[in-house]
């Protein structure tokens, strides 16, 4: 008896310290107790079943679980991936037609232990919205991620293919257990270098980890290979020379990694290399590789994220040049599609191209990673983002969503503790899009934190309103892409970089002068970019009158005394978002301050801290874009509002010393 | 000498009095000086053309007119109600390819004229968007108006034939001044004593009057007419003996009056009869008449106001009924559907029937008349409603326009002076839907009141709030059809009548509970009315995050403490739209006491009068509105607001003695 409680209290003490020395984050939502000692039933043995049945056995708290292959009608029809979950009269039984659906309801199954849901009578049907749930690595072979502030890459591609880190394989288990699939490992400005026989060994040491947890990788290719890697004259797609050296590199993965996803590829872009380039369509360059991994299986994930400095629109570019080609790709071909038309601004529309290729898979690009929206600094939960474009876009019209990952090699994973909800969210919303938003930032508090009230209520309404919150301080009412130049991080509207493209300044998206404000993408006199949506939504986006608040500068270049739907002036209703911004992000703060009792001291503190940047930053975007707006509108701030902190000239000063792949430090900050 | 000048005193003497004797506002918007003795020249001679010259010869300021009937291929172009107006070295020279065409240059020079517009260099080019710009009034032949507050009905039916009003003409010049060309004499909910041969004789005086301003009469018939009138044993559509009783009324219709335009139809709705009676559809009853009619040239109006008292969604019946039958209707049918799928409410989304019958020649019914917006009491400016629905409803996708008439026989025609305002109104939208509603006032208020630029402005901007300013105070956020019983002036949201039709209660419209308010239209917990809408715009309005603030109600049920886009409260952004439309009330009354050196004393006593309801009655709405929803919210009003005047139990207690055909006067009300 002595000994017993005297090893329930060791147990205790080691889970304290665990807990204090560990509590860095790393455990993200999967803080599940793991003495657990659950009797898991299986007939069968594998590398997947084994995860499966480990998770179980370790953190199971009721009776017995049975795992089940079946292929009966009812498990075949929930496809691949899906599974079924029962409890029997005196256990728990999981059914699938796959090991990875197994796997799944592991994780489901522990997923409602955690979150306190009844257990009694189960009986759980699920079925992945999308076959394909990918994360998207915009991971350089240096170590660098582009557009990444948590870190450097997790892919230790120096070390590899000889030692793995314990990293690779929680990143697996963390992806399995919210149902991602896949993962593309390196930058879509992908180096030629990749696809080097060295570096595949590196690839496949990373495919044979994460493949027990049913995670495929991918690669990104750099359209010039052939050409600076294979020393072919040229990379032209219809020249049977350069058709062969892919087919023969491609050969060479699939001979390492059987299970190899496919390419991912961003083509004449941004200065990529791509079949433009020899005067061939994007067709053309997605369709000869689709025919090098067709007898693999494997697929082509096609950027559609097309642009160029013209007289033309670039909020209508990538439709123009990808619309045309509907119908022209092969079946193994998914066209990738960026959720809005310009470059995950803080709030876009959908990008038409959504609507206007019906003969063509097409699958969106959703970021997780939060360039646009205050790096690792702010705390913005982005389910309500992705939710406003399922509004808009069918979830069935799609076959498979990719997430740009905010993962690095910190510790926590993604710089701010509650950016790993939005890794979490994003898993979720591509399992199951119809999810609710507050449904998800509950079942991650909970996992994450605590399963207590008086915490959950108030921090998922904090999580729910941040997004809308981050868009009033940065850029309400539909403006877009008013940040300083290259970082994206604060805010510039006066931005002017000599010889630049134009239409990487913000003065190009905002327009603000004298007679007002706004991008007009009107069809009657502006762009025309309100013709690219479906009939009955472009007669909405293209009259001020209906076109939704949230959109109106996006669409529509407007006089600053234009009168809003509830009366007030354009200009006082864009005071007033600002200031809504920064008084909701105020309030953020302030719960969090009554939330320390329920967070350890570590998370607490570290999000306290950014939360604090986030304040002093709304208050600096807010002060940089009305004081700037205001010498045009000549109007003043209404009354009520917080009077500006800086000066305009002051913070026409501010320069940031930081690059893509950095968040600013509190001190480099207005 | 002292002859010119005793005859100039006279004249302004003259014109003095009928000034001041005449200020009833019976001349509406054509007040142009009369003794302008201008030169006017053309060489055919009609009656038309008569009208023309006279209107020119009496009221043109300018050089010499020229009018012409021209064949070329310009004016072919224009149709032959098009125009052109062409300033020539000393001359102005109308052309058109018909007279009347002619008239409406003649009326469109004058209104530059009235407006100040520059005359210099004109060259214009104008063809009406429907060749159908009809009015419909709603007038019995006992002399009542159905939902006219205006008084009786101008046409003096027991003095027809042989006594012709003066105000025919009148009536028929306002008409033709504006581009209305039909009118349709008698209420939907017609009289088969309507087709007795003595009364075809009285219409045929007034088509008579009205034939020189190009304006075309119609009828609305009883579809049991062959059974009342003529004695049939039945009205079935199919039955032959039925279609010849048509055809011989027809022919007997068309002796009297060649031009006859043809029938307007409520058939199966609100208790009249129809096809259905017999087992047939809208289209057997609409193309019998449409077979009847062909051979003349003439038309059917076939309305689709239809519903029943079922537990179906009102708002979705007609289009239930209707889309079926696209494609079926013979080519001389219109479909006429009200601008919104309940029924004029002060604001209403578009009726999806207008997006789901690609083959079916379709017209919108307007409603002049403010049956649902304050009788004439209140000032509401129906411009901006009706380019609402222009802004959904392509106008290129209707074949016509129609307008339930606000005209009676008061001396000022529409009750209001600004009711005058919606007639013209109509009338320019009818001519070309692209009008903005701000030029429209400008136009009307010019040449109605004065060309100054301090009574102008101010009293456009007024005009133009007006609308929104009435939806708010009665039925913001999508809410509607919470009128009193029968009369539909004042708020009755509790109205409860023992042994009513459900879908005549205003509980069935806003269903506020302890949970929420609104009517849930929604997919997926709703009653689907949202997936008659086009894919794309049914997802917006499907969505309470995406749904248009204007029509948040009208499809969804939300609690109220939903969160707004502007994290108001739902119960909040409800107190703050009514405080809202009753502060524009206020200001209008304010706005029109600054006017009062612009207006003469009769029109200015009038108008001030009724603004003096209108703030009445908008403090009303509030109050038994937010009372009564408050019992449900149990929530606070926002600070701020004007304290409520009444107590509920009070306004619980009003009855209005009046009927569908009176306005109420200001003792009656609370």
């Amino acid at each position: 008896m002595v000994k017993k409680l005297l090893a329930v209290g060791l147990f205790f003490v080691g889970l304290a310290c665990m807990s204090a020395s560990a509590e860095d984050g790393s455990r993200l939502w999967l803080r599940q107790d793991i003495a657990a000692q659950a009797t898991v039933c299986c007939k069968l043995q594998s590398a997947t079943l084994d995860k499966a049945k480990e998770e179980l056995r370790k953190s199971w708290q009721g009776g017995p679980v049975i795992l089940e292959l079946c292929y009966d009608a009812e498990h075949t029809a929930l496809g691949k991936e899906g599974y079924t979950i029962k409890t029997l009269s005196d256990s728990v039984r999981l059914g699938a037609s796959s090991e990875a659906g197994l796997l799944y309801a592991a994780y489901h199954l522990l997923r409602l232990q955690e979150t306190g849901a009844a257990l009694e009578r189960l009986d759980i049907k699920e079925k992945p919205a999308y076959d394909l749930r990918i994360l998207n690595h915009w991971d350089n072979p240096d170590g660098t991620v582009e557009r990444g502030y948590a870190g450097h890459s997790l892919w230790e591609w120096n070390e590899l293919p000889e030692t793995l880190s314990p990293r690779y394989e929680a990143y697996a288990r963390a992806n399995a257990s919210i149902g991602i699939n896949g993962t593309v490992l390196n930058n879509v400005n992908a180096s030629p270098n990749m696809l080097e026989s060295g570096n595949l060994k590196k690839v496949k040491a990373l495919a044979d980890v994460f493949r027990p947890y049913g995670i495929k990788v991918y690669l990104s290719v750099n359209f010039a290979s052939p050409a600076v890697l294979g020393g072919l004259p040229n990379a032209d797609p219809l020249d049977e020379g350069v058709f062969e050296w892919w087919k023969g590199k491609v050969k060479e993965i699939y001979s390492l990694i059987p299970d190899f996803g496919g390419f991912l590829v961003k083509a004449n872009s941004e200065g990529q290399p791509g079949p433009c380039d020899y005067g061939r369509t994007h067709a053309d360059g997605a369709n000869m590789l689709a025919r090098a991994l067709k007898p693999y299986g494997g697929l082509v994930m096609w950027r559609a994220f097309v642009y160029n400095p013209t007289e033309h629109d670039r909020a209508k570019q990538a439709y123009a040049e990808f619309k045309p080609l509907d119908g022209t790709f092969l079946d193994n071909v998914i066209v990738q599609v960026k959720n809005g038309p310009i470059d995950f601004q803080p709030r876009e529309p959908y990008s038409p191209l959504f609507t206007a290729m019906p003969h063509t898979s097409l699958m969106a690009e959703l970021q997780i990673t939060q360039e646009y929206l205050g790096h690792s600094n702010h705390l913005v939960f982005l389910a309500p983002m992705w939710k406003e474009f399922f509004g808009y876009v069918r979830p069935e019209s799609l076959r498979a969503v990719a997430g740009v990952s905010n993962i690095g090699n910190e510790a926590n994973w993604c710089g701010h503790d509650f950016a790993q909800a939005n890794w979490y969210a994003f898993g979720r919303l591509a399992w199951n899009p119809r999810m609710s938003s507050e449904d998800i930032a509950e079942e991650w508090l909970k996992q994450t934190f605590a399963d207590d009230s008086s915490f959950v209520c108030p921090m998922k309404k904090m999580m729910l309103e941040s997004h809308e919150a981050a868009v009033s301080y940065m850029m309400p009412l539909g403006l877009h892409h008013i940040f300083a130049w290259n970082h994206h991080y604060g805010p510039e509207p006066w931005c002017e970089v000599e010889g630049a493209r134009p239409d990487w300044l913000p003065s190009y998206y905002h327009q603000a002068g004298k007679d007002g404000i706004g991008f007009d993408r009107s069809s009657r006199t502006g762009s025309g970019a309100t013709a690219q949506y479906p009939d009955s939504l472009a007669r909405v986006f293209d009259n001020p009158q209906t076109c939704p608040d949230e959109f109106l500068l996006w669409f529509h270049h407007l006089p600053w005394d234009f009168k809003m739907k509830d009366g007030r002036t354009l200009w006082d209703a864009l005071c007033c978002k600002y200031e809504d911004g920064l008084q909701t992000a105020r309030k953020m703060q302030a719960v969090w301050t009554e939330m320390k009792p329920y967070v350890d001291a570590e998370r607490y503190g570290r999000v306290a801290e950014r939360l604090d940047i986030q304040v002093n930053d709304a208050v600096w975007w807010k002060d940089a874009c009305l004081l700037y707006f205001q010498t045009f509108s000549g109007m003043k701030l209404p009354a009520g509002m917080e009077k500006p902190k800086h000066k305009l000239k002051d913070l026409k000063k501010v320069k940031l010393p930081i690059s893509n792949y950095e968040r600013p430090a509190r001190e480099m900050l207005p």
